[in-house]
């Protein structure tokens, strides 16, 4: 507000013989002459009237002595657009009450700009309506000069779909005068669904937001998080304190009825290959660009959703042709994926702003990180294949780990990906056959298949029916998955899974291969 | 500032004809003329200068030229206050110095305006005395601009205690014109004391305030917390610097000699129920709720002492009269302070500031909670029940369970919190006789009793006897805490305490029944 | 900004009569004519212009209607300062473009003013080069109004270091118009190097002051940590963002090659006593302190190098030099750093501002820490020794204990710090024999030593040697150290050791005496 009155007191604008005519303020420049219908989006006091005022796309600063019209009233006004350095702000001459339909030039002006995709995709053309309507309501909300609040999975495809929402959310804001600061949050969520204790945080941060700037309650947006059962309780939250919340995720959000899943209740719109009958391979960070393209079309990274799907180990022909138009080799792309998740793994709850950014300008960055990440690969691999325990079940491939024996605490890579780079090994030679690696910790197992011969949530619903006393609890793909139990029943969780194996009989199986 | 200087640039007021002489400054409205004797509370530099007055209760700005008057003067000023928006602010037209006893009138103001209880209880009458001087210190330190730090145990009884004090005095501050923004700040204590690392926090955050804000040194004020010999660290390193403290508490404060405690040479006030010779049952949340009253008399919420009441297990009469008070059914009350302890869990070190209120208006959060908590009960229940252990030991039954085998970590409820459900689950038809449960971690047991048959406190002094080098300590109720010591000791500490059981000879012992 | 303007509109300066011509900015006060030349640091901007400029040494605010010149410019100008209250401005009367080397002048003051020692050192004479050059790049730092961000290791001889740097960079700040609130910062790093998690943090923090409020990056300067091949990987990451890092330390940078070592490509300055060939007596809390004094001479705490030298077991005759010069018992001063040990434990990433300090002032405070770390250390003796295994290999005592076991977690003191409790109590009697101390956690070891047989790089080459597996990794001093390795292999490491020290053979080995 400083800033307001300082330029409200500098009256002799030496710009004001240059004045043109101008009815639209996002191109409103110093010297202009404004004139036009508004609405009141904000009126600070005490001291000469400033009103935020918004003609339903830019937005500026309009001063007068004093008036008694108030926010949220329509009116119309003419006066000088005044320029100091780089705020503008139009002095106001003339100022009655407007009659109009205002909220149609909103709704009208919310219509994306851009509405084609990066790529040819028969997969996102399916999508188009969900598209359609997000984009919508996300830059209605940014017109509107409602907040912007974004929650996204704490891995590489989780942050890359962030950036790209923050991104294009951010240009918009731009582009009609609203600033970032105020209207634009993304926090990331360390457990691969909306955790209450986020959604808490989140409320304590917008109860601030409204009672301490007086700002409208936010759109919250749920990226690469959300569809799954375990997103319940967090949405459900959000919904009793009368929040909307918006999910773009790729992870399978069980049953699909009527185009329905189990967290549409709490939501106001839903984006999930899912629901049209794909599956995840078009990865939050793919579907996240598209989106931040179509809310903005000056948002531009094209590197990004081919970041996204080589890291979510998507193999689908848009992966491919994400990899081609990013100029950029897979290694490269790769590397940065890498990057991006052993930052995330370095900040646990930070939201890492400007620093993941930097990974796509800073080669010298990328480099430093993947020499460190693969010298703690090898000391991983090392210090754990050689008690790597194999064994042979009916023609499965199963291989265990002991992670609480033969890894290093608090290391990175972390016990998951451990596994995965296990796996990966034991696979090779052995592509045409079934091979599992079991990695297990106190309280729980990790797993990684190359066939889908054992999905996870199959392995899972077994051991609850066997051991129902383990608790046993969690999820992931038909190839990935972990399992939290309750740590007295480890050996017999293990021993189970084997006979789950065996008695697949795979050897006189159909040979099917998937994963 | 920039508000201020705002306001008084607005030299044209409209108001200026329908003016009246005011003498007292809360009652002061926009063109009123004020005359009286004030004391400079703050002076805002540099500009034109602005003073922060007080009449001994209100609080306004009064704007003048120049001035030599100082923070901490006692002046008459004549002048007419002038309101835009909000703002009121007095535009000083004679200044001049005041001879009296400013003092005095701060006192006669501090005085609590209301005394009585919400509830008759003789009780509480007993400890009228405390009520009054605390309240009029805190009265006092309100109207005297000195900022209020709240610290409370984080659970539900603690919380709804802080929650009290915090609205209170919120309200007194808006009463008089003070900001509660900068004068007043609450944080929970993980700990069931007021732990070093608390106190170092907070000596850190006061010192912030000081320096950064030019702030007086705030006045302390500890509840649920406080009163045992664990929190004589913290409290007399507060008095190293130079800050003073106020306890509310009905933890059992050990020997208390001519009414005075181990902690009282720490302390400016200390209200504890222990200290007129009653016990724990009149709960921080209610001691709290009273005293809130007390401070400012607008404040109002019947349901949270009753919440406070059932969440600590009182059964006294006056845990009655406020569930009967609050309108709401012991169901209803009792989910409240489940919601508060979960959200507690989940917050950790956060204050939540926005989110606990919300729980005592919006009961569809409260049930989203609940639904949860239960599902974790059931969880808890099931994986431990059937591995429980449960010996006849003379007559006594005790049952022990390895909560480190047998349960998950990092759920709610927590290890302590399923203690007591199972022996809740244990009591059942054996309501007359004595029944212990005890839950083991590596390095802590977790004991609950339905009659104390066996103290805590006795069982760790004998365990300190018998194996030292267990390094056993810990605390709690008579029938309810817990003893850390050495992880080597636990089979020892076990025999031990079963041991100490056996030679109770319960069998031929009188019977008696209190837990 | 609020300020600025308002001091701005007072135009009436009732000390304009006894104006005399002044043409350095430092010495400038109410009245006073300047004229000379000057760089401008910052423009604010809208409203009437006000430059932040410098004259190579003393920085003002100076306002004027409006002027075309920017950041960066050299011009000269004339006029009136104007104080009210505290702050100082020129209203600029005559303004014009200066042709002059500005560069020069800002070298020529960033020469130190202090180049003495506070105390009489052949090692200190030694690094003086070093102390000039990075003295003179820090001064020059902040009198071009580059932020500073500190980092040290989080104990006491680090904190000690961080906490002089501070100091002396605020008061030079303060000497020339700067405000340390937004150009100096000061965080601890857990770790004994600057980890990669600290380097990410502070990136963060970078960028947000860079874009949040436009300031110049940051010189960072890390201290009692940055020497070691353990700093390589945080270091490189900064330089890859183009940050200049200075670093202090005095571990053992290992290979020094014509005075360089593996950091130097990464660093502007270092400063090491290893690399002139000197060892790591002269502690970092010693070398910051003198650089302090060089910094900005009116900085003085005597009693800081010598609390550094005792925490850190310093015992040449620098160390005593200190203590002497201090004018407190060597017992004083090892309180004090007890207590800094202590609060850093109980803050952990908390950067403890305010509170560090008070302990070189407030005797009692230092009094009520040590009395409780008394008691812990009393606790940990007595829960440990009893369980102490010693043997005598071949004329080594070696004493093993399971920290796991026997001690309590989360409590002070440290596993580390017990170790060395216990080893000096070993020690007693058995002075003129090896005694080394093993205490093992479960994928880690800490050993500590009275003579250098064994030393700690020495043995960790040998377990990499003979257990690969094992991952071993660490360092430490001759005679202290802390390995850490894969959980499995803890029963191969402690016999290796044991083995290691067999065949010393030491009873046939000629005695010589170090540690």
């Amino acid at each position: 507000m400083c800033v307001r009155i300082k330029a409200y007191m500098n009256q002799n604008n030496s710009n004001i013989l240059k004045q043109k005519n101008i009815g639209n303020i996002a191109d409103l420049k110093d010297g202009d002459k404004f004139s036009g219908i508004v609405k009141i989006m904000k009126k600070w006091q005490p001291g000469p009237v400033i009103f935020t005022v918004s003609d339903g796309y830019g937005m500026v600063d309009a001063v007068i002595k004093d008036s008694k019209f108030d926010t949220g009233d329509i009116i119309e006004i003419l006066g000088y657009a005044n320029e100091r350095a780089q705020k503008l702000q139009i002095e106001i001459e003339k100022i009655r009450e407007a009659k109009i339909d205002f909220d149609l030039i909103v709704d009208k002006n919310s219509e994306p700009k851009n509405t084609s995709f990066t790529i040819t995709s028969g997969r996102l053309e399916k999508l188009r309506p969900y598209f359609n309507s997000i984009a919508k309501r996300i830059r209605k909300a940014i017109l509107e000069n409602q907040p912007i609040m974004i929650r996204h999975h704490a891995d590489s495809d989780g942050i890359n779909a962030g950036l790209a929402i923050e991104y294009s959310c951010s240009l918009l804001m731009e582009k009609i005068g609203a600033n970032p600061s105020y209207n634009l949050y993304r926090s990331p969520s360390k457990a691969p669904y909306y955790e209450i204790m986020d959604a808490f945080k989140d409320i304590v941060l917008i109860k601030k937001i409204i009672e301490g700037h007086g700002q409208k309650k936010p759109l919250i947006i749920v990226l690469d998080n959300g569809s799954t059962k375990e997103d319940i309780f967090g949405l459900r939250t959000m919904k009793s304190f009368g929040l909307e919340v918006i999910v773009v995720d790729h992870h399978n959000p069980g049953d699909v009825i009527n185009k329905k899943t189990a967290v549409d209740p709490y939501l106001s719109f839903h984006l999930n290959p899912y629901i049209e009958g794909l599956d995840s391979q078009l990865c939050a960070g793919m579907l996240a660009y598209e989106l931040a393209k179509w809310i903005c079309e000056d948002y531009s990274n094209p590197s990004l959703p081919a970041v996204a799907g080589i890291t979510d180990r998507s193999n689908i022909e848009e992966a491919e042709e994400y990899i081609k138009k990013s100029g950029r080799t897979k290694k490269e792309l790769e590397e940065i994926g890498i990057a991006i998740d052993f930052i995330a793994y370095q900040l646990k709850f930070g939201s890492g702003k400007g620093l993941y950014e930097e990974l796509y300008i800073n080669p010298e960055l990328v480099k430093i990180i993947n020499e460190e990440v693969r010298k703690g690969v090898k000391n991983q691999l090392e210090s754990t294949l050689p008690y790597l325990r194999t064994y042979n079940i009916s023609g499965i491939t199963l291989s265990t780990i002991d992670l609480e024996k033969y890894t290093m605490k608090f290391k990175y890579p972390t016990p998951g990906k451990v596994v995965g780079m296990i796996h990966d090994i034991v696979v090779i030679d052995r592509e045409s056959l079934p091979v599992i690696t079991i990695g297990y910790l106190a309280d729980m197992i990790i797993i990684r298949a190359n066939k889908p011969v054992l999905p996870v949530d199959q392995i899972i619903k077994r051991i609850r029916k066997d051991i129902p006393n383990a608790q046993a609890e969690g999820g992931g793909h038909e190839c990935a998955g972990a399992i939290k139990f309750i740590p007295a029943h480890l050996n017999d969780v293990m021993e189970n899974i084997k006979n789950q194996a065996k008695e697949l009989n795979y050897e006189k199986e159909d040979k099917q291969e998937i994963c």
